[in-house]
């Protein structure tokens, strides 16, 4: 099936019927509450045929689509499997075509039957030109137009995209993309791919002016050339990052239980990400580092970077990470040496690169002093700031540290706080030499400091600046942020 | 040189001499406050030349090594690097020969006449018969002695030993130990090795009753042949996990600034991984998770495991994750599935391994039922449960779930959490197949409850069940610590 584009008001419905619609709540997965709850501006209606003249969640409900007094721009069918196909009639006699099948238990199950009723609903489907959606998957999400399936929601739109074949993982990516500065365009759960499958979709999201970075989650795709030829294309102006699951042996099982797909071609995988220089990732929090890398940082030129952070130890340890994920750490300039040089002491510190200036760190304003000739230093193209917390909060007022009282503690705190991300923020804003400042928050000895981490994350990406849990995460991140560029300079 | 007996006593002395002790409070590194603070049952005596008659912290000040009343067991030089050949003829004078030297600035600045200096303060040690710790290191941290050098001091002691190059590494792995439920027998921070190297203490912890796992950071050894030998032989019955920092071209260069160790010898380390079956690890993370798994978990027959956790595409990456690291999730049998199949619905949840069965954690009983076939199955020796802290969460009471009071709703999460962990400890202790639970806290949609992960460590290492942060982790850790007992089957 190509992409139809009449599926494209389906994104920002003024309709949306819920075919199973239940007066008693469930325990999750209540949409018509959710959509509520997300502030869907459009009209919502509850079709379920034993709650006629009723109300569900303080709607009137119909007994059927036929019933509706308007025209439906998308049906959410959440009755078991077996109703299903008298579902898809119904959307049928009632011109309803867009339709998101919610409902589990067809091909993925591996029954005999569930496989003959998943053809069955493709059949129905192809004879009644109906666009669908699933089955096995959560659906349509798109916070500009308050629409969506799941429980938890956050309003705020931004420029990513991801098209997924678990619902789990897209609620996940959505639901806690806003933690590290991401927010969406739309997100597509598919499932089983029935209808539309991944290359449709990414046919409509090229030209999509509000998406600009693609995730996709894929467990088994029907026409790999097409994929493999749409993303070469779009991954040229739009960055496309592609997780597979099942690339092994057990997860290719596991895969073919979730959504019915095939997986488990390793070689055939491996080489699509070569043929269309897709970004690969591996996991969840691979996807989360490496989208919220494109949308924080500039192409660099160079895998040249300094390293700044506290102790000789960590200096080794990090230098280990980045050359492992193919970061380069060169020799400073004498020139920069020497400016260092002039006011890090040299006992307890180590003038290289990396800089471990974890005393220096104590004076958060040598910080400054520190950035800028290596930001002026020609052989370097960005730096990391692996910056450890507990030490930068060590410089805090003396007399509120000694303190036994935690409001006086919490504000010396957050006073010193400020002053770090105010000396970051203004750096990265104002240095000349346009070289990206990126902050690693290194957890150091002690006990965490709650809501430090959260704090620090919201204020830097408000202010575009790239932050990481670990040096391990930011490496791995930009190292394929990097090699998605140089593949593009090569192509072009 | 080689482990000489008469150093046993600096691991418990009745006398520590700390030379350059300051009457102003340094603002880290206030070696006769650390001790103080860490409840140090023997004497101190702060030494310094121009406190005589005054008193540092509270306690007499000497001017020197030979006015202290009576033998010392242990002397921490604190004193700039130019002054330490002097303290040594000090400490020669005062037949005082346990010397840990944490004065920095020798051989690892590269400067020629610092490591002339290293080279000068050797010849002296020869020649007075000293026993060198150091230099540049933080020297010895003994926590059934009450014996630390470092601001942070946990006094409870466990079995593991840290012999560390790095200090700072020393400092984090000891002081945040007890997040992952580690304990130390006695660390070691020994710096530049100009005196004892990792060999000797090894020599030492072979046979030291107190430790049976032994963890190393290294950058680099002088008897390469000596630490292979050793550990391979130490390796045999008491674990050696070991960190070699510099293993890359920039880590290299960072450990040649830091101890001045010669790294970068990949081969050679890996060769020496090879022939000794010590465990890996490259980052502290690691050095944590496998740490944690040795302690933990009994020798496992066989890398088959059952993957338990909620979301089908989170079956898939976690079977993907476990593949990776070389575990593998056998089908489960008949038996197994038919006995899962009596209470577990068909839809939404996928019945194989993985296991996925989300919706059934909302009735945390029903976690019991299945851990109990699962366990029973001949096919599988381990359980893996990826659980999924908020859905656990969701199944508390729907009325203090809604309530808008706190406390209530604290109270109720807290009873909640207490019902899973006495599931959980419960089956653990209580399981005839003596088939090991191994718990990944699995973070889910929405904010993290403050303290939560903590407080479910904590109680599950008291409970001596092994717990991760990620799946990524917990399967990186696992298939190192199998490994280790193939290795050692196979060797014997």
């Amino acid at each position: 099936m190509a992409w139809d584009p009449e599926f494209e008001v389906a994104f920002n419905p003024k309709t949306v019927a819920i075919v199973g619609a239940q007066r008693k709540p469930p325990p999750w997965g209540d949409f018509v509450a959710n959509l509520q709850r997300a502030g869907f501006r459009g009209r919502i209606y509850p079709i379920n045929p034993k709650a006629e003249g009723g109300e569900i969640r303080g709607l009137k409900a119909y007994p059927d689509l036929a019933s509706v007094p308007e025209a439906i721009d998308l049906v959410i069918v959440t009755a078991p499997a077996t109703a299903v196909p008298a579902v898809l009639e119904d959307c049928i006699a009632a011109n309803a075509k867009n339709v998101h099948i919610f409902s589990a238990g067809f091909g993925e199950t591996g029954e005999e039957k569930r496989i003959e009723l998943e053809r069955q609903i493709g059949e129905i489907a192809n004879r009644g030109g109906l666009r669908i959606l699933g089955p096995n998957c959560m659906g349509l999400h798109v916070p500009a137009a308050g629409l969506t399936t799941w429980d938890i929601f956050n309003p705020r739109s931004g420029p990513v995209a991801f098209l997924s074949q678990s619902g789990g993982h897209a609620g996940v990516f959505t639901g806690d993309g806003a933690r590290f500065g991401i927010y969406f365009s739309k997100a597509v759960s598919f499932g089983n791919a029935l209808g539309f499958d991944s290359p449709d979709f990414l046919e409509y999201l090229a030209t999509d002016p509000e998406t600009s970075i693609i995730c996709m989650y894929l467990e088994g795709v029907r026409d790999g050339r097409r994929l493999t030829e749409l993303v070469r294309e779009i991954n040229r102006t739009k960055p496309v990052i592609v997780w597979k699951g099942g690339l092994t042996e057990w997860g290719a099982k596991a895969a073919a239980s979730h959504t019915g797909s095939l997986g488990g071609e390793k070689e055939i995988w491996d080489a699509f990400y070569r043929q269309t220089g897709a970004v690969r990732v591996d996991t969840l929090e691979e996807l989360f580092d490496v989208t919220m890398t494109f949308l924080y940082l500039h192409p660099l030129p160079s895998r040249r970077i300094a390293l700044i952070g506290a102790g000789g130890g960590n200096s080794v340890a990090g230098a280990d990470v980045c050359a492992r994920e193919g970061l380069e750490l060169p020799t400073l300039s004498q020139k920069t040496l020497r400016e260092l040089g002039s006011f890090i002491p040299p006992e307890g510190t180590i003038v290289r690169n990396p800089l471990d200036i974890g005393i220096v760190l104590r004076d958060i304003d040598l910080l400054l002093r520190t950035l800028e000739p290596v930001a002026a230093d020609p052989g370097i193209d960005s730096i990391i700031f692996a910056m450890p917390i507990a030490l930068v909060l060590s410089g805090m007022d003396r007399a509120a540290e000694a303190s036994q009282d935690s409001q006086v503690l919490l504000s010396a705190m957050d006073k010193q706080v400020r002053k770090v991300l105010d000396i970051i923020i203004k750096f990265d804003h104002e240095n000349i030499h346009h070289k990206p400042l990126i902050l690693v928050l290194q957890p150091g000895m002690g006990p965490p400091v709650p809501g430090m981490r959260g704090r620090v994350q919201r204020e830097l990406f408000e202010a575009k600046i790239p932050v990481y849990l670990s040096l391990e995460r930011a490496s791995r991140a930009m190292g394929k942020f990097i090699q998605y560029h140089e593949y593009q300079r090569k192509a072009s």
